[in-house]
């Protein structure tokens, strides 16, 4: 969102912060349980109008929480600490200050103070204090457009009643619209293509003028990847920034620059794809939105169950179940989408790690 | 969501998970660097294609990464194991053990395994998960409809340019829709009512037939709260289950359930409503909409910056700004909307707490 400033003070109005009555705070001082001091009711404010009473010395207006200070007035006293004395007149038993029981005309927001901040997603308070300043249609980043194709001779859509031997549904392009919306996106599937560099290369080309950033979840055999490549190669400069990360699971990605949009060819495991996806596809797409000041992950402190080795050189992501505060690595191939189904959520063994060990402190990033 | 089974075992074939060669392991047994052994490559597998090759002894078959294993083969050696001997002949230089290479066919989901639990909200992976099974419209809880409704004669629709004294903006509505949508409903913005308890009570009539949920942010002064509680306790049995709580903000809260429709009359004061509905609001609606394992809320430990006082007998909720690991409290009065637009989160003093120590960790659940 652009940043937004308040058109005029919030909320506009000296405004009574609780039921009473509004005072000259100075007729109050000196009272006490054993010495009321007495006070004449001139009138009552009524909600949303305009007071058409003055506070004189002397006297007090009848308030609603929320209701308009009257003129003359510099505070209000609860109704607790009044009562009625005879007809037309209140006792008070409690002194209070300038300001009591009110909120000032721009205590809330001053006239061309930041409302909201740029750079992170509206919060429901957020849009909450929009409305108070009548902003209804504040200007907002647009959702990246993201194209997501599918390659590889074996999948099917997922609407595939019967599979034949060999092929498997595509379950990574679903979950990576999920993603994307989770990160501000907004998800176009492309379909799936099969593994033949110029095919792709044209759904490829003809997905750069309407796409924010383009993912390919890449065909999982060394030749379906190497033909992404030479597709991802052909589209436009930069080009190819790397081919291979030292993450895993994640090793095969991709990652590319082609006319000015930003290409992603993740791993062709879906449970890769989605690791992948997660720790730089997301993060990128809320760069692309304009989100410079992006949520917190949501993290748990937990002790690590059992020991876990880890290559240096290396980012390992590991899924774990949490259970009273422990973390339960979950292991299984990268090709398994059960592992990520079982998990509460995910540590991350740093590349200069050669393990964890059990019971050691660890961050649990949720899967949410 | 309604628990869903595998239909069907997944991947539903022994698949490779490497690029490499399909074997009998006990081919390889014995081979090392000095002591290669020699197979013959039978034929190749296709991706997504039934292989038209057996493995028999003494021989392999060229296999991508996702492929079938064929017949006669118990493991798939990586191609960097091995390398060619001649035309047709390859060598082997390190042993594999059956099942090396292979993921088997029902490692992901066995036939009639639960796929995803019910319960919880489907994430990303979980939607992959079902997408293999093709699993495409699971049956899941209707998003439950909650009628929101503002009240009080002082609050004016959001897009009201020009406010005439004593008019605020309705702010509450809008972020009470937000937080509807983040816990899984579907929210009905139904407009102001005038302070008026048979106004309100032919509103709430109409709207408790097309509701899961009523939520009621109730004028800010104490006629417009009894007004709303005369009104409700009007619609229906069992009725009102409490007025007033012990939160601070949030006191002047009312509980209802009216002809089998929970109702939550909210105070006035923007921010104290907001603080109520997530403790209370939210949590309730999750559980109308079947979830019974609602995701764990994005909580982080902070060191608190300064001594908090509190009574005793009530909880308190202290909006924070978080900095390097310090929870900074914010105050302000409970109209301030702008406080909870300030904060980072916020942290939760006990009802029997008589406060909390600077110094002393704390737990802050994020605002998202």
């Amino acid at each position: 969102m652009a940043p937004v400033t308040a058109p005029h003070p919030l909320p506009g109005f000296p405004r009574a912060t609780v039921d009473g009555y509004a005072v000259r705070a100075a007729d109050t001082y000196g009272t006490g349980d054993g010495l009321p001091g007495y006070l004449d009711v001139a009138g009552a404010v009524q909600m949303g109008a305009e007071p058409d009473v003055v506070v004189r010395p002397g006297t007090a207006v009848l308030m609603p929480t929320g209701g308009v200070l009257p003129a003359g007035a510099d505070a209000v006293i609860m109704v607790e600490y009044t009562q009625q004395a005879m007809p037309g007149t209140i006792e008070v038993v409690r002194p209070v200050a300038p300001g009591d029981g009110v909120v000032r005309a721009d205590e809330d927001a001053a006239a061309g103070a930041e409302l909201v901040p740029a750079g992170r997603p509206l919060r429901a308070q957020d849009l909450g204090m929009l409305a108070a300043a009548g902003i209804t249609q504040p200007t907002v980043h647009a959702h990246p457009r993201v194209t997501i194709f599918s390659t590889g001779d074996e999948v099917v859509p997922p609407q595939t009643a019967e599979l034949r031997p060999g092929q498997v549904r595509d379950a990574t392009a679903i979950a990576l619209a999920a993603l994307v919306i989770q990160a501000g996106g907004q998800p176009h599937r492309a379909g799936i293509i099969p593994d033949d560099a110029v095919a792709l290369e044209a759904a490829l080309r003809a997905a750069l003028e309407t796409s924010d950033l383009i993912v390919i979840s890449a065909g999982s055999s060394v030749g379906a990847r190497d033909e992404t490549a030479t597709a991802v190669e052909r589209l436009g400069l930069p080009g190819i920034w790397c081919h291979g990360l030292a993450i895993k699971p994640g090793k095969p990605t991709l990652l590319a620059e082609c006319a000015g949009v930003p290409v992603i060819g993740l791993p062709g495991n879906p449970r890769s794809a989605l690791v992948v996806f997660r720790l730089i596809g997301m993060p990128l797409l809320r760069r692309i939105g304009g989100c410079t000041a992006p949520p917190a992950e949501p993290i748990v402190q937990a002790k690590l169950e059992r020991d876990l080795a880890s290559a240096t050189g290396r980012l390992d992501v590991v899924q774990v179940r949490l259970r009273d505060g422990v973390a339960i690595p979950i292991f299984g191939l990268s090709a398994l989408l059960s592992v990520l189904v079982a998990a509460d959520g995910y540590l991350v063994i740093a590349a200069d790690a050669t393990g964890l060990e059990a019971g050691s402190e660890v961050e649990v990033t949720l899967y949410r």
